[in-house]
């Protein structure tokens, strides 16, 4: 990977350019107004933790309970320190639209604050740091990627630091470099790890500081104090432009049921929300299938159901979305695997069949259940350790071949008479190295300028927080919340391990309600809305997302 | 269909619209000046065929050898008749961006000089037409849909007008409406169709003139007088974003092969013009595949070998497009599928693979060279007709796990040392319907009003014809095009019948050499470009595509 890194500036840059990318480079990016002025940090009460505080308090004893800090306006004779900062930045894990911009934002708050300060990139993400492998971000470095799509300035991996031999590299990368601060751009796991770097570098009592920065286009870190990560209204907004004309494909075909599966394994934020963007026939939830304790057969039955009451309305057509992580939400769907795999490992399959009734009852129906191809796709894929590969289904096939069974078997009841086909998306790869909208854009810009600022101020163990997003940018907070405060413990291997938990869609929150509230009408009658490419130009460039415009309005 | 049909109008319009498609109902449409001025209609000399003009005569012994028409400013003492028209309107086929804009077209025409005539759309394609089933067009049942994707407004079908019984019924619909005239928005069969109906009516004395316009994505229905179709434009543009983010994905994780299948199952126009816009690694064009008579496995093996150049410069990572129909391009896979059809539909497929011995030694060979999944598939999803389904073939798919054995050999010879991770992509339905560019948009809205023109001037067997595309709108010529002119003959169960020849990517012509001077550079060194959002507004939204651009060129 090195070589492309090599040329990634250079080339980025230049000729290769379209019209749109060069044209977003000139995009001004606003920052609130706090940090356009001489500003000083205030501080709540202490934190806590989301669960579990005394043992968040054990695992982190430097770093816990420390207070939110909040950026306000202050006299210039309370200015910041004027000490130069040597800086390292990082992207961990899979991109997000706006990484880009979060490193601008720190770049241009060390020029306009702390002139003299160096910013290094580490490169592949956490190994970079771990190998000490980085590059010196100049403003030239920096410049062909601003307001652009993907992570390649500096590149992003998956790697942990989680070792001791691990945490002994990243302690001598920084004091190698002399580190001050270290930024992590990064999701859930990433901001844990970030958060138990500041520990470590808190008790061997080293200078460098850690922040971490809300990255995810699955939405699902989140809390009060960081109400969206970044990346999230980007991709939504480029899934919803593909959903909207599917949606006008159906209708001028009259003859097609789309079946789009969205990104989000572990929560489905993307299709809430672009279920509120679009407004499509069906959509499912995965955190309502599982609190419902539904099965496969019984949203298949729902989606079945839907098709035959618009078959007598006249409509042999529709969309329906479908989080990618539907059946990991279906709990007899996790048994099932979960035998598959002890089974797999320890006898051998005849081709009888004669191997199934090992399995209980109900997972033995559930797997007779399923269309022959899934059946054949959860013996055959495994992955290196023997497992039956769940990621690998592709759970818009599978539904379509379930209803399509249900609806032939309607069909010889009687009470099915119509034509189904279905038609299987998946819109993901495209969506998350999009160009950043332009609320991606200025959101990423003041979390990496109010990182700076953190820093600066001497602040470690925090998360990049910017607030009152409903607002005009000006009107922005900006501040940094405990890390700690965000986790809570899981029990791994007998030890308590620290996690941030993943925000899941609220089945009482404003846009599950909406939504619920929606759902009937969008199913019968054909409510599709088309948005149109809106990442940042035209009529709605600059409006937010629904799913935080409904947060936040619940919130005030 | 009728009653989602009779919602169509309101529905579309009020609330469900999207800001987007709101601010597009209210985008211009500029008139090439001829249009906007009295003009007269000049015609060329008599035109002959495409080929075998001596059969195409004899098909067509009243519209054959009609000159072309070009439409030129006129005195106003030359002025246009001031009779009023009945003018019917059908989509056939596929939808394609910019069809609604044609009818607008059509309809100002009628309103600005055939103050009183009257606009019928055919419902749900050709078979509105046999089934007398249409509605009355007027301005508030137009306007949601200016500048709207789909094919909504009246939708479309696949029907055709073939049997005498069919004409039979075409001629007593257009005897009920009195109609003057119809227009036949299609592809190559639904123009020829619309030739086979104006002959029929001349034949009968019928006073209905027939017109055709060029429509299809897949950009293969063009000729020097009609320099493109509606929608490639669009289609294409849309496709190239999508391309361009996988890009910024690839070169950002640094470890995926992006397999990107695009529509285009005759010809490889959006595969090609595609590449033109973002510069992909690889790039398979179906045409040149044909010419060189390529194999599987030489199309595998051009693939592997680049991405084992691409390893040993340390880019592990790529894109790569493939048009949808790439494997009717190879000839041994025609013949493999034709002896399979043969076998399955007269032999025992015995377990143990004897029936394997039936194939010719080439297709045995190549029938083993194929994936599991890819021959299974082969053998088990046939059509109603037990023949097997080319069609369902994932080409992306076939292709990944293809090149990933080839590599695995290369890694036992020591040849390739690196990871293969294919991720495999399908761009298509999102294209198809998506809004119409600036420039489908006013190309569209030229052809509908050019076609009444020469309809009021009562022209018949045409194809409404816009040309000089790369001049300013103003400046862009309105005619039509004799329909015989375009057509050849093929032989089909011993009789001729009139075709008009797909237009396939030309090995010789302007776009594909400039792709075949740079693809060398592309696969090794990463020229990426990332279009954007493109489609109507930012920079680049006036821009015309590559491949007409250097068509025209070219032409020049």
């Amino acid at each position: 990977m090195s070589s492309s890194l090599k040329e990634s500036g250079p080339v980025r840059f230049a000729s290769v350019y379209s019209e749109v990318q060069n044209s977003r480079l000139s995009h001004s990016l606003p920052l609130p107004s706090v940090l356009k002025n001489p500003f000083k940090i205030v501080e709540g009460p202490p934190s806590s933790a989301a669960g579990n505080p005394d043992e968040i308090a054990k695992l982190f004893p430097n770093v816990f309970g420390q207070p939110s800090s909040m950026l306000v306006p202050s006299d210039s004779a309370e200015q910041q320190s004027n000490r130069t900062l040597k800086i390292g930045v990082v992207l961990s894990g899979g991109q997000a639209p706006g990484g880009h911009n979060v490193i601008s934002g720190i770049f241009d708050y060390l020029q306009d604050r702390a002139e003299g300060s160096t910013l290094y990139g580490f490169r592949g993400g956490p190994a970079g740091i771990m190998k000490c492998k980085y590059v010196e971000l100049t403003a030239e470095f920096i410049y062909p990627y601003r307001n652009q799509g993907g992570f390649d300035m500096i590149c992003s991996g998956r790697d942990k630091i989680e070792t001791p031999e691990q945490f002994k590299q990243a302690e001598e990368t920084a004091l190698k470099l002399d580190l001050d601060g270290l930024v992590v751009i990064g999701g859930d796991d990433s901001n844990t790890n970030a958060c138990l770097l500041a520990e470590n570098f808190r008790a061997k009592n080293m200078k460098t500081q850690v922040l971490g920065c809300p990255k995810t286009i699955d939405g699902d870190l989140k809390c009060k104090e960081v109400p969206t990560s970044f990346g999230f209204d980007t991709a939504c907004k480029i899934y919803a432009e593909m959903i909207g004309n599917v949606m006008i494909d159906a209708r001028s075909t009259g003859k097609y049921y789309h079946f789009v599966r969205l990104m989000g394994r572990a929560a489905s934020h993307i299709t809430l929300e672009c279920a509120l963007q679009t407004h499509p026939n069906i959509t499912i939830i995965g955190e309502e299938v599982a609190a419902n304790k539904q099965t496969l057969k019984s949203v298949t039955d729902y989606i079945t159901d839907v098709i035959c009451k618009r078959a007598e309305l006249g409509y042999n057509y529709g969309v329906i979305l479908i989080p990618e992580g539907l059946i990991d939400f279906i709990p007899e769907v996790q048994q099932l695997i979960s035998e598959l795999n002890e089974i797999l490992a320890h006898d051998v399959v005849d081709e009888d069949g004669q191997w199934k009734n090992k399995l209980r009852n109900q997972s033995q129906q559930l797997f007779e259940f399923l269309p022959e191809a899934i059946q054949e796709q959860l013996m055959l894929e495994r992955d290196p350790h023997g497992n039956v590969q769940v990621a690998k289904i592709e759970t818009e096939k599978m539904l379509i071949q379930m209803v399509e069974t249900e609806l032939e078997k309607r069909k010889q009841e009687g009470v099915y008479k119509a034509h189904f086909k279905g038609q299987s998306h998946f819109f993901g790869y495209e969506g998350r190295c999009g160009l950043p909208t332009n609320f991606d854009s200025t959101y990423c810009y003041a979390l990496g300028y109010g990182a700076g600022a953190l820093l600066h101020s001497g602040k470690t163990g925090l998360i990049s927080s910017v607030g009152n997003l409903s607002a005009p940018v000006e009107e922005w907070t900006v501040g940094g919340t405990a890390l700690t405060a965000l986790m809570d413990v899981e029990r791994r291997h007998g030890k308590f391990k620290p996690v941030i938990k993943k925000a899941m869609v609220e089945l009482e929150g404003a846009p599950f309600r909406k939504f619920a509230g929606m759902r009937d009408e969008w199913a019968l009658k054909n409510r599709y809305i088309s948005p149109g490419p809106i990442q940042f130009i035209g009529p709605a460039a600059n409006a937010i997302n629904h799913t935080l415009l409904l947060e936040l309005g619940a919130q005030a």
